[in-house]
């Protein structure tokens, strides 16, 4: 057999995530590799620390990358944070809300979940009653769920969480760096997130903080492997993955730089590189310009006579969920727009499957020109699968979003 | 705070892994990203399947990528075949053997062990003799260790794990590309690799294969997740890991394309690159290449001087240890090393740390021209360290070998 070099098509990924990367995220994992310990490695190590704290807004000391998908960095905080028999509180508001239930109760813990409706959020008062009920030690919360396109409030909820003695943890993968996320301010004791949504980079490493509280948590289960090291004796019960042991994984990202892992150099590369333009680009910035774009979509969108799934008040920035009109197979569609257009949109999961599509307007791709061609290629697709359609209506309307539209001075595009 | 662009070091990477990426599989990361169900993603996944069954050599179906690195694909292997309470039996010649021990016992596995003095390896007599005193459900034999630099046989102990009716998974993470490694002829179960030593990869992505007979065991315990598919219910006991679940790792890489995770399209792009090079020059000539070059490296350290650690009969193609003459500060030489020449070489893991340093000559760099300019270097910086060294003994002894030897038409260099 012969494999030729990898020759990717140019695909416009207007999909839920992954989404393209910024070139420059890619010419960063071009670059030549270091030593797992020299200091230009251990100084990027410092310096991705850093970013990542300006992205999540913390000060932890405790933040890191886990290598591996964003679901690695949510296996590790639930694994490392919950013993066998603890009570976690997931609040589901679509596929993602299943994922930490389902690994909560891999690890063991007593899991109790709430569910709303697909396309809807909790309120506070919901959470706090289910924590009032429930008594967890830990809340598992989703940010953003792409699933559904919701992004759930959880300013109020970091103060019940303190008052009720409940960690809070929050998977913020489909959301940080194009939505509002605070990670001290609000009160989050841990958060996870990804590089391919938002951040203009691909999957496979994930940004992971912990609070000094998380942390004590983790700590008090610190043991060390043998054949590293000495003379530590293990604490608390052992956490019961080797991989995921944020304890380990803060000894070899700390001071003492315990081997625990070879660190996966180029996707730190990447993942430094995508802290690094969301800083460059200011996080205010960047937040402001998934939202100008994601409006511009879903106002385009609406133009062109599709009807918007979910609650809108609460849908997130950078992804928007629509009706596929009657009579219009979804996926050949979805195909055809791949096939001829080079653009991709997102299918759905469950119980939205075949019912609506999902596109995203994020990282890379929070652009007008990647908004635009994406409105004027749908247009194509839909009248071409017979379906009513408003010509000019998507990309009439989105121009007009942009007409009254200003981004802030330091905003990309 | 203002942080540039990624700009590393030019380094030599001598120690044992991880060493220089091919330029080519640097190049292949920075290609553009392609949806995660995308045509051209699905047949690079196929691609990259059969490439890898090539480099494992085995027929295996199940042969695939889990998304971290090397540690990942052992904590995957281990959890997805053991259930808590099964007996492991883990033979210890160095700290990659710790490594399974630890995990199998996180996984809740009643793990028995044996071990060597560092610097040897078992006799297949001593695994039978193990396992007829524990009778494991599973022998978890590292294949190359590079704290020690041992190369442990495995051909006769598959038979022995048949007849005994014993699952056989190895680590070829240090091994793979550069040593002889026959997965099916000697009736391996499962193995996992890494991209970092003998493949010339970055760290981050674990190569997995498993035998029809170990996919069965994992399949056994399969559990899909809710949210993504119905109508399948679990079977088994659940594995204790959602991300490292094998079986659904299978459904995302089969037919099926069940969503597990968002692979990590870069890596992927790395991982097939690797595989894809190496499938080029021939496992055959890619092996007789690290035999050389390794060849060349011990000759060459013992021309200087040196004496070599461990049972060299034993010793892996891809790395060698030798002893810190009396005297020398090895890490303040290696430092040295590092900001003179701008070569690193290893440091020691538990009872060497400080006694021996670990030079490889593996993927990208098992090459005449890295290894001359190491020996070169070492013989300066021992010099200037004031160990008594043979002036000009390093490189001449490597030059008789590359003089009397002849590679393969198809190996690189």
């Amino acid at each position: 057999m012969t494999t030729e070099q990898i020759p990717p098509p140019q695909r416009l990924l207007m999909g839920p995530g992954p989404t393209n990367a910024d070139p420059r995220v890619l010419r960063a994992m071009s670059a030549p590799l270091v030593g797992q310990y020299d200091p230009a490695m251990t100084g990027y190590m410092n310096e991705t620390m850093e970013l990542y704290r300006q992205a999540f807004r913390t000060r932890n000391q405790a933040t890191l990358l886990v290598d591996g998908t964003s679901g690695a960095g949510i296996e590790a905080a639930l694994v490392s944070l919950n013993e066998p028999g603890d009570r976690v509180l997931v609040p589901i508001f679509g596929r993602f809300g299943h994922l930490p239930k389902e690994i909560a109760g891999r690890c063991g813990a007593e899991v109790h979940v709430r569910e709303v409706e697909w396309g809807q959020v909790f309120t506070p008062s919901a959470i706090e009653r289910a924590i009032a009920a429930t008594r967890p030690k830990l809340l598992a919360l989703v940010q953003g769920d792409t699933s559904t396109t919701m992004n759930q409030p959880l300013e109020e909820i970091g103060q019940i969480c303190r008052r009720l003695g409940v960690l809070f943890y929050t998977d913020v993968t489909a959301t940080l760096g194009g939505n509002v996320f605070e990670m001290d301010l609000w009160g989050l004791d841990a958060a996870t997130s990804g590089l391919q949504k938002c951040l203009a980079g691909p999957s496979g490493s994930s940004p992971v903080s912990l609070s000094p509280r998380a942390a004590e948590v983790v700590n008090g289960r610190r043991h060390v492997e043998a054949g590293i090291a000495d003379g530590s004796a293990p604490v608390g019960t052992r956490i019961a993955s080797n991989y995921f042991d944020l304890a380990m994984i803060m000894d070899y990202w700390g001071q003492a730089r315990l081997n625990h892992h070879t660190e996966a150099t180029s996707m730190l590369y990447a993942a430094r590189e995508c802290a690094r333009l969301l800083a460059a680009e200011g996080i205010d910035n960047a937040v402001a310009r998934h939202r100008l774009h994601g409006e511009a979509m879903l106002a385009g969108l609406r133009g062109m006579g599709l009807e918007v799934f979910g609650d809108v008040v609460h849908k997130m920035n950078n992804v928007v969920a629509v009706r596929i009109p009657d009579g219009v197979d979804g996926d050949a569609a979805r195909t055809a727009l791949l096939e001829d257009y080079g653009i991709e949109i997102g299918t759905s999961f469950g119980p939205l499957h075949g019912k609506v599509w999902r596109i995203g307007t994020m990282g890379y791709n929070a652009r007008k020109d990647a908004v635009m061609p994406t409105l004027a290629a749908m247009e194509q697709m839909l009248r071409s699968a017979g379906a009513a359609v408003v010509a000019g209506g998507g990309t009439g309307a989105a121009r007009e979003i942009y007409q009254d539209a200003r981004l802030p001075a330091g905003a990309r595009a």
